[in-house]
């Protein structure tokens, strides 16, 4: 479904201001609050919070990380799974969410309210507060940009660092294909794997694969070390190969470090009873970068996609500062 | 100061996504924590808050909220000081702000650090951290959007409804002539006058002027009511008159008001001991709509900025949903 139309009086600004606000407030229904607690006033109040927070921001772009393939609710819910999934990474749970929209006059009411109907849909289902948001105007563009709030979900919050010298590799589901298969809108953010694994003292780092495992796997990386893969053991989505599995990104799925000593057949066997349906990958390990053993894949090689370059057809990502 | 460079030497896309995300940590230096608790984790840990929070979002756009005559570092300023005075405007303080950039790959790297720098320097006076954020490529497009994380500076926290018939409307500052002067970029949001005013239970509602009076007040008034303004009580800044006061908006001043019972003239004493350098003044009060006295300011006739209709010449000063 096109984002615009070429028809006035389908469009957003032929709504005008007032009514807008009302549509939004009526789209987002039960998954908006009422002010002072939600969308109305100068700013959400929220409730205090007892444990350490989490704040995490992504935005969700028209010609980037969505086109006219995607169907507006599956987009609006693709902004705030985006998000979750961040707060997986750290094995966090969502507390409340504001959405900072910038549109073009022609945008159509009708994909519109797709959009924030399907965002809000999600927001029940993972029970986020939608508690405020701007709307502001701006030629040629459809992007919003949502803030997620969260809070650990035990004592431990997993930091992307930690990892060491011989800790195992894992990946969780598959990698590749996203763009093709539709994964990047369909995708569940690892919420309860997340949580799970942050309540293991052997998992010592995480993050999620967004801009494809040949990136984002640096990040994890200890310092004089070099991420020692199998291409073998790689988890490929149907239709993908290794090549697709290290670079596209949008995976959105959890990488982590587990510590070298830790009983990975027991790992396995806990993870397969909580999870029955989602794989569980230990594709490799952390080596000294110059103990690497041959045969193992040359990630250099490999490139993740990479932000802030003339557009390509690919769809970006967006890129965590 | 143009953002975008015809030069690709000198742009953002030149400098690549790594290069440009240690600048960025650079230029933000000491206003930006080091992860897990700023930017380069998947989200930034927060320490518990053990009182109510607030949470707001605004952006600035290029075209709209700042344009070639506003210096890029005050650009960045704004950007923040927009979110600080939505909290001023519950009597809340700043805790931390995450910031979602969506860029075109020909803005210049100077003009963006600048912009950076700007943020960073205001973000250290108001002490607030920025403690993560994105950056994300869309053509033709320069636009920043700030969600501010705060808490209330004492037992209450005070909203935008809360006015009954009678009580007297107040406003801080000077209203009007706000593009003009530059004031919509060099203002100082009034947090302190906000944590004041929390402190009185004689101030029922209060929010920041925005939009331009003759339409944020509708938000304060009480059901059944009107505001019954006195033109000549405006505080008008220099050269601006009552049209400008009432509709320009961008003003950046709190509006409130004050129980009927109250005592005017031991509130405007303690106001000048507090803040001698800002106005104070009583414009008017909400009366019942249907024993309006003639000779008020017909507010209907006036009009506040609209949002979401095709652009004009003035900024847009974003709206809160």
């Amino acid at each position: 479904m096109q984002p615009f139309t070429q028809n006035a009086r389908d469009s957003v600004s032929a709504l005008g201001e007032e009514k807008l606000i009302a549509c939004i407030r009526r789209w987002l229904g039960s998954a908006s609050p009422r002010a002072p607690f939600g969308i109305g006033d100068d700013c959400a109040v929220l409730p205090a919070a007892r444990g350490r927070q989490l704040i995490t921001v992504d935005p969700v772009i028209y010609g980037r990380h969505f086109d006219d393939t995607v169907p507006p609710r599956a987009a609006g819910a693709k902004l705030l799974k985006r998000n979750l999934s961040d707060l997986a990474a750290m094995g966090g749970r969502p507390t409340a969410a504001v959405l900072s929209l910038i549109l073009d006059a022609k945008v159509s009411a009708a994909w519109l309210e797709q959009f924030y109907r399907g965002l809000a849909a999600c927001a029940r289902r993972y029970r986020v507060p939608i508690v405020g948001g701007d709307v502001a105007q701006a030629d040629g563009i459809l992007a919003a940009s949502l803030t997620l709030l969260g809070q650990a979900t035990g004592p431990r919050v997993v930091a992307r660092t930690g990892a060491r010298a011989g800790d195992w590799i894992y990946v969780t589901g598959e990698l590749g294909g996203s763009l093709g298969s539709g994964h990047h809108f369909k995708f569940t953010p690892r919420l309860a794997e997340g949580a799970w694994l942050a309540r293991r003292p052997a998992v010592r780092a995480m993050m999620d694969v967004s801009d494809g495992l040949a990136k984002d796997l640096h990040a994890l990386t200890p310092r004089g070390c070099a991420p020692a893969l199998d291409g073998s053991l790689l988890p490929l989505r149907r239709g993908s190969d290794v090549h697709g599995a290290l670079t596209e990104g949008e995976d959105y799925e959890l990488v982590f470090a587990v510590a070298a000593r830790a009983d990975g057949p027991a790992l396995a066997e806990d993870w397969h009873r909580a999870f029955p349906r989602t794989r569980l990958t230990c594709i490799g390990r952390f080596l000294p970068a110059k103990k690497l053993p041959p045969g193992i894949l040359a990630l250099d090689t490999f490139r993740g996609y990479q932000h802030l370059r003339p557009m390509g057809p690919r769809k970006d990502p967006g890129k965590k500062t």
